[in-house]
C-alpha cells in the first residue's frame, strides 16, 4: 500500500516557461527509458519477486522513488507550458519567433492536455508496457535495470545540454545524481548475485545440454577482420570457462530448407503439374449442398 | 551490403508438427527479446556507430548472424505448423485433444499466414521498433545488449523445458550456446570500455554538475529496512568514488506544487470567485462578427 | 446497410490554406476523442445492442451522423493543405516564415498522403480501436459517450481559439453545437436509464456480496486533509444508500505478500542455501540423451 | 513524494492456483479500464491540476489508492500462476484437462514473466497511455473517471462470476465495493462542479458563437423512428436551455466537395486532358544537371 | 453525408452459437485486411480524391458498402457468442469440451464486450489506422486495394473451410462473391489508369533522373541461380521500356561508411587518444555557476 | 545464412547536413512503406515459401537487397544529422532560422539516438510488423509487393522533390531506379502466376460455392451515377467470366438484426418489465456463503 506527501522529492521550478523544451522533456517522463518505465519495471519486479525479501524490499523502495520522479517531471512540464502562445495566433504569423515556438510545440499540450504533462515521449508516442521487463530472474532483470539507468542518465544529460534555464538544470542535476546512484546500485546488486551463481543467465541450465562447440566462438560474418581486435575475440571468456575463439570464415551447419506444400484447405499457391488443391477439397466434395 | 546463402546456420528440423508449440516459439522470433530485436538493434548500432571501426565491424558481424537466427526459427515454425488440424473442425468437436490443439493455436497461423511464421510474439502482438535502442553511446548500448542476451537465453531455456521434441531441442541447444557466447561477448566489450572511461554512463558529464549530495545514497521509501542488507546499501560504490549511504527515512527536498490557473483560451476548470474565463475572452470580445 | 449522399452535412470551406493548422485539426479527426472514435464507438454499441430497439436505433442514428463529421473534417484538412509549400525548399531556407511552416507541418501530409487527411491525430499517431468501448451495458457506455462528447467539445473549442479563419470557425461552430446536443443527449439517456435501475453500474450485482465496509468511504492516502472539503467526503451518497465517510488515516487490511519460490523449470533466481534448481531438474535427469 | 508499506490494502490470497483465470484477471490489471489506467489517469489529473487544492489532493489520494490496487491484483496473479503446468508437457498430451489449461494460459506467463503478473490485458496486449486522459478541465475529466469506474466495476463483476475460488472472490468483493465508492465519488464531484458552472463542457465557451440552430436537435439518420421514443428526443434539454427537437428527415447543409488538383511535385494522379504534371515540373526544368 | 437502413446487406444468421469461431471471425472484421480496413481505406481515398469525380464517387460507393460488411460481421459475431459458457466454470472443469471452449475463446468477449463484437482481430489486437493508405495517387492506391481484396478473400475462404455452420457459410459465400467483384473492379480500374499513364508509379517522374543503369536489373544476392528461371529475369520488362537483365554477381557500388565522431554535447562514446569530450564542453566551461 | 560486406550497395553521401530533412527521410526507412517493411516482408515470404524453389530464391534475393537499402538510408540519415544545432540553444533563440531547424527536427534524433537513424517513420512512430504480410499465397503476396513498391517509389519521388542536395538526390535516384525494377519484377511475377491459375485470389476456391448473383455487380450506394462511367461498371470482367453489371439502386438482402438479451451473468442492460437479472443469478442463490 502507498502514501503520498505533498512535497516533491526535489525542486521542480523553472525560471521561465519554455513550451518547446516541455515537448523535449517528455522523453524522460513517458519515453522508452523515461521515469514511467523504471517506475513500472521496478514495481512489477518487486511484486513478482520470489527471491529473498531484501530484493523485494529494495525493488519496491526504488520503484516508489521513481513515482516521485514522474511527479517531479510532470510538475516541471506543466510549468514550462505556462506561457504557451496559443491565443494570439494572428499575431504569431507576423513574428517568426512565436511562429517557430508554435511549430515546435507538441500540439496536444494545448488541445488534449490543456497545458499539462502527458504520459508520452518527446514525439507524442504514448508510453506502453512493452518498455518494461520483470522476468522472474533477478540477475537478468538487474541487467535490464542497469541498462535503463544508463540510457536514462544519458538522455537526461543531453536534455541538460539543451537548456540553460537554471531551475530546469537544477532539477536535472538531481535526477542525474540519482541515476549515478542507481547505476551503482544495480552494478552492486549484479556483483552480489554473480558471486552466488554463474555469470551467464540463467545459471541453472546444465551447460552440457547446450551446443558447446559454439559457446565461445566469435563468428566473423563479413569481409575484413577488424572485429578480431576486441576483447571479445581472444583471451579468457568472462564466465571463466574457456577462451574466446575467432572464426574468420564461419560455415553454415544446417540444412537447405524445403517446406512441404500446404494442404488444400489453406489455399496456398497452386503448384504447376500437381492436381489443383480445390479438387482435392474433400470438405467441398463430401458436404451436402448448403441452403444458400 | 549483404549476401544470402541457402543453408541455415544450424539445423532446424522438428521431429513432428506441433502447432501449439509453434505459437509459443514465436516469442523468441518476434517478441520483446526475440531474434528480430537483437538483429535490428545490433544492425542499427553498427550503422550509427561513430566510434572505432572494430566496434562497427563487430556489431555488424553479430547483427548479420542474428538475421540467420531469425531465419532458423521462422523455418522451424513453418514446419511445426505442417500438420495443423484446420479442416475437420466438426470432427474436432468430438475429440477433446484436437479441440484443445485448435484452441491453443494462434488462429492467425491459419487465417493470415497460411501455416507460416509471423513477425509477432507468442500472443500474436507484432514486433515493433521500440524494442530496440541505439543511443550513440557504446557502453550504454552494450549494457542493453547484455540484457537482451540474458532475457533471450532465459526465454529459450524455458522453451527448451516446454518441449521434448529432439529436433526442436537440438536447434534450441544451438541458440542457447550462442547466447552463452553473446553474454560473454558483451561482458568482454563492457569491460574493455570501462577500462577506457568511467563506469557511469555517460562518463563525460562533469560530476561536479550533478547534485552530489544524493549521488551515493540508497533511500528507503518503506517501513522496514530489509533493503539495508544488500551490497547496494553499504561499502564502496562500484565506480570507486564513494561509499554507499543508507537513508532510512528520506525526507522531501522540494516544494509543494502550486500551478498557475490556465489562461482563458484553454477553457480549463472555472475557479469559483474569479471572473468566469469566458468573459475575459478578448478574442471573442474584440473580433468582428464572423460570417456564419 | 448504408447510403451516401454527396453533400456534406455542413459546410467545410476554409478561407485560405493553412498546413500547420491542418496538422492540429487532425486531433479531432483521428485522435483519442476525435470523430473516428465516436463513429466506431456508437456503431459498435448499436450493432451489439441487446436492449430495446429504440436504443439500437438511436445509437446507429448518431453513429451514422458521426461518419458525416469524419467526412467534413477530412474534407477541410485536404483543403487546408492545398498550398503546402513543399516545392521551393531552397527558397524556404531564406524565408523564416516558410521554413517555420515547413517545420510545423506533419511531413506525412506530403510524403504519405499527398496533401490528404490521414486517420491519425495531431502528432501523427494512428487511430486505434482501443479508443472505443461497447461493453454490453448501456448505462456504462452512455457514460463513456458523455465523456467522449465532453472531451471532444473541449478540444474543438481549443481549436476554435487557435484559428481566425472564418470558414474553419464556421465548421467548428457547427461541430460545437452538435456536441452541445450530444452531451445533452447522453445526459438525457443516462437519466432515463438511472430511473429504471440503480445508479451504480452494474445495477444487477447483489450488493450484499460486495465488501460493504468500504463501499462509501473516502480514504485519505496523504498527509493533510484538503480532500475532506468536497462533496465526496460527507453527506448522502449519490446512490442514496448511505453517507460518505472520511477515513483520515486508512490502514492496510491485507497480508504482507510472500510468494513461493518458482519451480526449477522456470529458472528464476537461485536462492542461496537451497539446492540449485538445475540439479532438481527431473526432466534433465530422467530423459534419455538427446541425439544432438 | 510517496512511501510504501509492505501490507496490501486488502487480502489477495487465492485458495488454489488457476493459471487460466490468471490470464483473465490481467484484464483489470493492465486492460483499457484496469487499475493501471485509473492509477495513471488520476495521478496525472492531480499533478496537472490548476484548480482548487482540494481537487488536487483528492485526485492524488485516489490515485495513490489505485497503486495499491495494482499491487493487490499483481500479487493475486503471481499466486494464481503458482502451479502452472509447464513442465510435463509430454504427460499433458495424454490428459485433456492439463492440455486445455496449457492451451488456455497466456504463454508469456511462463516464457516472459516466469510466473509473474504482466502489465498487459487478458489477451496479452500491453497497457498504453492512450487509455488515459487529463484534459485540464475537471468536469470533463470527472466524467472520464465516472466512466472508467463504471466499466471497471462491470468487468470485475464479470470476473467474479467466472470463478468460485473464495479467496479470489473475497479480493474482488473489496474491489467492487471500492468501485461503488468511486462511482459515488465522481458523481458527487460532478454534481458539485455542475452547480458552479453550466453542465455542458466547456462551460466557458460563449454559446452565441456556436451554430445554435442545431444545438438541440436529434437527427434521425435512418428509416424508421424508433429513436424518437427516448428522453433525448423531446422535452426540456438537460442543460435547461431549450427543448429537444426531433428531425425526422435531416437534410444536408453543406457543399459537394470538389478538391483542387494536387500540384505537380506531389505526383498525384494525372488528369487526362491536362498537361502531364511531370512536364510542368519546373524544378526539373530549371535545375542544373546533377552530378550523379 | 450518410443514411442507415435497418436491414443488413445480406443475411447474417448462424445456425448455432460458436464462441471459438467468433474469435476467429474477428480477423476479417478488425484485422489487417478485415472489413474495417477497406472501409476506412476507401472512404479516405474518396474524401481525399483530387482526380475525376467518377473515381471519388466509385470510391465512396464501395467504401459505403464496406460499412455494411462491418455491420454484417459484427452482427454475426454477437450471435455466435450467444451461448458462451461463462457461468458454470466449476462444472466446466469436469467437461473437457467446455473447458476447451473456454480456453479457445477470446476472454474479452465476456469481460470487456459482454458478448459483443470488438474492433480487433483474431488475437485481440486492436484495429489501427496504419493498416490503410490513401496516397493521393490513384494507381498506387488501386494496387493497394487489389492487394487488400486478395488478402481479404483468401482469409474469408480459410474461415469458410474452418466451419460447417450453414448460416455462417452462407454469409461468407456472399462476402467471397463481393471480393470476386472487388478484385475484378480494381483490376479494371488499374487497367483504365494504366492506359492513360505509364505503368510505373508515379508515372510523372522524369525517368532520365533515375539511375537508369539499374532500372531493369535483377540482382542475385545469393549463391545459386534458381531465381534466374522466372519471368522477372529475362524478356521484355512490363513497362515496355527494356529487357530484364540478370546480374549473377552484383557488386557494391558505394562507399565504406565512416561517420564523424559525435560532438561533445551528445556524450557519445569517448574515443581513446582523443581529448575526452567532457573537457571540450564549452557550455560547461563558459557558463556561470548555477545556483543549485 | 547471411554475410555482410562493408561497402554500401550505392553511395550515400550528402553534400551537407540537414537535420530537418533527416526527419523526413525516416519515412522511407521505418515508415509503413519504407525499406524495413519490404525487407521483412520479402524475407518472411521467402522463409515461409511452400512453392517452387525459384520463388523462394527470388524472394530471398530481393529481401537481401532490401537490407542493403535500409543500410544506405540509415547511413545517409546519420550524416544528415552531423551538424544538428543542439548546443547553442540560447543563441538559437536569437536566430529564427536555427530556432526553426530545432523546431523542425525530431527531438529523439538528439535525445534518444545521439545523431543516429532510428527504426521509425517521419513522425517518430516506430516500425511495426503489421506493416507486412506473408500469406502463403504467392499471387496475393506479389500484389502486396507491387503495392509496396508503388507506394514506396511515390514517397521517394516526393522526398526527391523536397531537397536539392545533389548527394541525397543521387542516392534517391538509385532507389527510384530500383523501385522501377521492382515494380516491373512484381508485375512480371504476377503475370506468370496468373497464366497458371485464375486471376482471382485464391484461384482454388470452387466458384459455385460463392454467392454468384453478386460476383460481378457494381453497387451504387449513393445518389448520382458518376460511378457508372468507369471500366468497372460495364464490359467484360477481368477474370473473363462475365460482364460487369451496374446496380443503380442496390437493395438490402438481409434481416433486421434482433439480438437475444444477454444472460444474467453478463450484467448487461436490464430490460424493463423483465425480472431483474440479478435475481435470476443462480450462482448467487445456490452457492454456499463465501468466507469473506
Amino acid at each position: 500500500m502507498f502514501y503520498h506527501i505533498k512535497e516533491l522529492q526535489y525542486n521542480a521550478k523553472p525560471e521561465r516557461p519554455d513550451p518547446v523544451y516541455a515537448k523535449k522533456l517528455q522523453e524522460i517522463l513517458g519515453g522508452q527509458f523515461g521515469e514511467m518505465s523504471v517506475m513500472i519495471q521496478y514495481l512489477f519486479q518487486g511484486w513478482n519477486c520470489r527471491g529473498e525479501q531484501k530484493y523485494r524490499d529494495m525493488l519496491l523502495d526504488i520503484g516508489t522513488e521513481e513515482i516521485a520522479h514522474v511527479e517531479m517531471i510532470a510538475t516541471m512540464i506543466a510549468q514550462l507550458l505556462d506561457g504557451a502562445p496559443v491565443k494570439d495566433q494572428e499575431e504569431a504569423a507576423k513574428d517568426p519567433v512565436i511562429e517557430a515556438v508554435l511549430g515546435g510545440m507538441n500540439p496536444q499540450h494545448v488541445i488534449v492536455s490543456g497545458l499539462g504533462a502527458t504520459p508520452t515521449d518527446s514525439v507524442g508516442y504514448p508510453w506502453n508496457a512493452r518498455y518494461t521487463i520483470a522476468s522472474g530472474n533477478l540477475l537478468a532483470d538487474f541487467r535490464a535495470n542497469l541498462n535503463a539507468e544508463s540510457q536514462g542518465r544519458l538522455q537526461v544529460v543531453r536534455l541538460y545540454e539543451s537548456t540553460t534555464d537554471p531551475g530546469v538544470r537544477d532539477m536535472l542535476s538531481f535526477l542525474i545524481a540519482r541515476d549515478t546512484m542507481h547505476q551503482n546500485q544495480w552494478m552492486a546488486a549484479i556483483e552480489e548475485l554473480e558471486q552466488n551463481q554463474k555469470a551467464i543467465v540463467p545459471s541453472t541450465f546444465p551447460q552440457e545440454l547446450e551446443k558447446q562447440e559454439v559457446s565461445y566462438s566469435f563468428m566473423n560474418f563479413s569481409k575484413g577482420e577488424e572485429s578480431a581486435k576486441g576483447r571479445w575475440a581472444s583471451g579468457p571468456t568472462l564466465d571463466g570457462q574457456a577462451n574466446f575463439e575467432y572464426i574468420a570464415n564461419p560455415e553454415a551447419m544446417g540444412q537447405i530448407p524445403n517446406l512441404n506444400p500446404s494442404p488444400a484447405y489453406i489455399h496456398g499457391s497452386p503448384i504447376p503439374g500437381q492436381i489443383p488443391p480445390g479438387v482435392q477439397n474433400s470438405k467441398y466434395d463430401q458436404q451436402p449442398p448448403l441452403s444458400h
